[in-house]
């Protein structure tokens, strides 16, 4: 794994070039961002960066305030704590929806072979469903099951009323064709986001997506919630993925923001990076952007959650994002650490998507 | 008309805001590029410009050689004479299905209403059709007709085999929803590429949509055909409508362009503009993009179609695009002009949309 050859910023040296990121490398679906790569013991409680941030919740606007650490000069945006904040307003509104019509939001999910991850994914999910009250449903199905045996499942699931979301656990077998299966889940149902159909409507001007994808949706939830202004910034996404890149542009690009997008084929992406006011990077590769190719005051969404060889770690790695952060908080105005930043509101964005679909469901404002 | 104010480069001042470009007001529809706002006698043929080209045709490549002008620095690329290959070559493959398969591809236009330059643009989709063997269909409904009866006309078309496009004339009466009637078209049948579902997989890496919007699928094509790499090139898109700057910007993506996208709420464009290896400007203002604004030996792709007041001209007023081409032919290494560059483009790739379209339901290489 190339990735677990720098262990810290300096041995990432700049010039790292981007590769493309694969649905199945990092992110591949709305919960599983943060773990992508490993099975055991979950890494967010060894977070120090935390302690230093103190939250304000201001009820009326959403917007969260960072005090100032002494050792850095970045916010840290805490994700985590506002993926905690999200979930207790989900809770609340789960709540209040049964008992006003008598609904329970439903969350669905197909989970195809014996892969421990993708089982330890299936797991967390159901666990956050348990607890904002979301009802989850669980097809297990055996590795060899055919293409059409799936489908069935996928067609039970969009005519069962009380299941307001569809999620279909990847990788799928290899004698499976991802994109058929995909295209089964009903528009309506699709909380993943990912349907083209969902896409084409996050980019065109008038037309809004009944879902929009977990992680690129829980940056901009971050940058909202933090009072960071978009419309008229210049934005630069490093990673043209279809699951978190792309959409993420074309967020920011609906907001308003100028947008402009570094892949593996960009000549000098330091340079672009430099102009910008908000970097969204999500492109797995530990430690890429240096602190030198980040504009002072800067804003920083780093969605990379790359493992790192750390001889000191009990587990022997360490888990760093694209941006080399102790470099990158020196620089930015506000940060968001790995892990800890983006990784817990993927699955906030999946329960949020879950409570909306079931909401319009049933006309429930 | 505001755009009317501004009679040349140097009256469009530097401090020329960028204004949302919408649906009706420059580019409605595959033909209507270059005569949106006149009904009358086409301006194309008091172009000039093109006598300074000369044009080498490769039948291998299509890459077309442009020669230097005296005059300029900048080649001509001249949209005219593309687009006469195209439907060239739309002749002859029409005429090879026709002899092999017996199938003619068909477009069928839908007008509702009175509206001159409407009738003119459906007029000219005809006669483009009967010059390259295309059969055309056209409904014509008066102006007080329901929703229904327009979605009944689609879904007869829909269903047709003979038809393999269908574009439905905008503007709709203003008791229409625009929305419903252009999803009625069948995603096989979208030649205008404007269903979401299209533009979704046009936004996504590894799902081809099945049509690409006409106007900048005839920017990417000019570029190709003048052999102009996009891989790796720096991109600025002026403009980020839903049929010219958003597919546009898509496109030079897919193509591995870093692109970025101006807009109306973009602070300082030039300074944006002026890292361009690639313009492409569609944003409805004329004359807004200075000579200054451009990198030397920058490609300029000029979408714009502006009407500007001209005492000398007979008509009292002339054509000019969103770049002041007098200023940007001394520094660009090639440039559209305005007319005579993208507007041809844009019923060239309609044809080609309709012939691919009869190709992919008849299974025909």
């Amino acid at each position: 794994m190339a990735s677990m050859m720098f262990t810290d910023c300096s041995s990432s040296t700049a010039a790292a070039r981007l590769l493309p990121l694969s649905r199945s490398r990092l992110h591949s679906d709305c919960s599983s961002i943060f773990i992508r790569r490993f099975v055991g013991p979950h890494p967010m409680g060894t977070n120090s960066l935390r302690t230093i941030l103190t939250v304000h919740s201001s009820s009326s606007s959403h917007v969260i305030k960072a005090t100032f650490s002494a050792e850095s000069s970045a916010k840290v945006i805490d994700g985590k704590a506002v993926a905690e904040k999200i979930r207790d307003e989900i809770t609340a509104e789960v709540s209040r929806m049964k008992d006003e019509i008598g609904v329970v939001p439903g969350l669905a999910v197909i989970l195809v072979g014996d892969r421990k991850d993708s089982a330890t994914y299936v797991r967390n999910k159901k666990k956050a469903c348990d607890s904002v009250g979301i009802t989850s449903f669980e097809a297990r199905l055996p590795e060899d099951s055919s293409e059409q045996e799936v489908l069935k499942f996928i067609s039970g699931y969009n005519e069962d009323p009380s299941v307001h979301g569809i999620l279909v656990q990847l990788p799928l077998p290899s004698h499976m064709n991802e994109q058929n299966i995909l295209n089964a889940v009903s528009i309506e149902k699709d909380v993943d986001g990912f349907h083209p159909l969902n896409i084409g409507r996050l980019a065109m001007r008038g037309r809004d997506p009944l879902f929009v994808p977990c992680t690129p949706k829980g940056c901009i939830e971050l940058l909202h919630r933090y009072g960071i202004d978009i419309k008229g910034k210049r934005a630069v996404v490093i990673g043209r993925s279809n699951i978190v890149g792309m959409p993420a542009a074309l967020l920011l690009q609906s907001e308003d923001a100028t947008v402009s997008i570094v892949h593996s084929r960009t000549k000098n992406p330091e340079n672009i990076i430099k102009q910008a006011d908000i970097i969204i990077a999500a492109v797995g590769q530990p430690n890429m952007v240096r602190g030198s190719w980040i504009k002072p005051g800067a804003v920083v969404i780093d969605v990379g959650i790359n493992p790192v060889e750390d001889a000191k770690s009990r587990r022997g790695y360490r888990l760093v994002g694209d941006v080399c952060y102790e470099e990158a908080r020196k620089v930015a105005s506000a940060i968001t650490p790995v892990p800890g930043g983006v990784g817990p509101m993927t699955i906030a964005m999946l329960l949020s998507n879950t409570l909306s679909s079931a909401k319009r469901a049933h006309n429930f404002q």
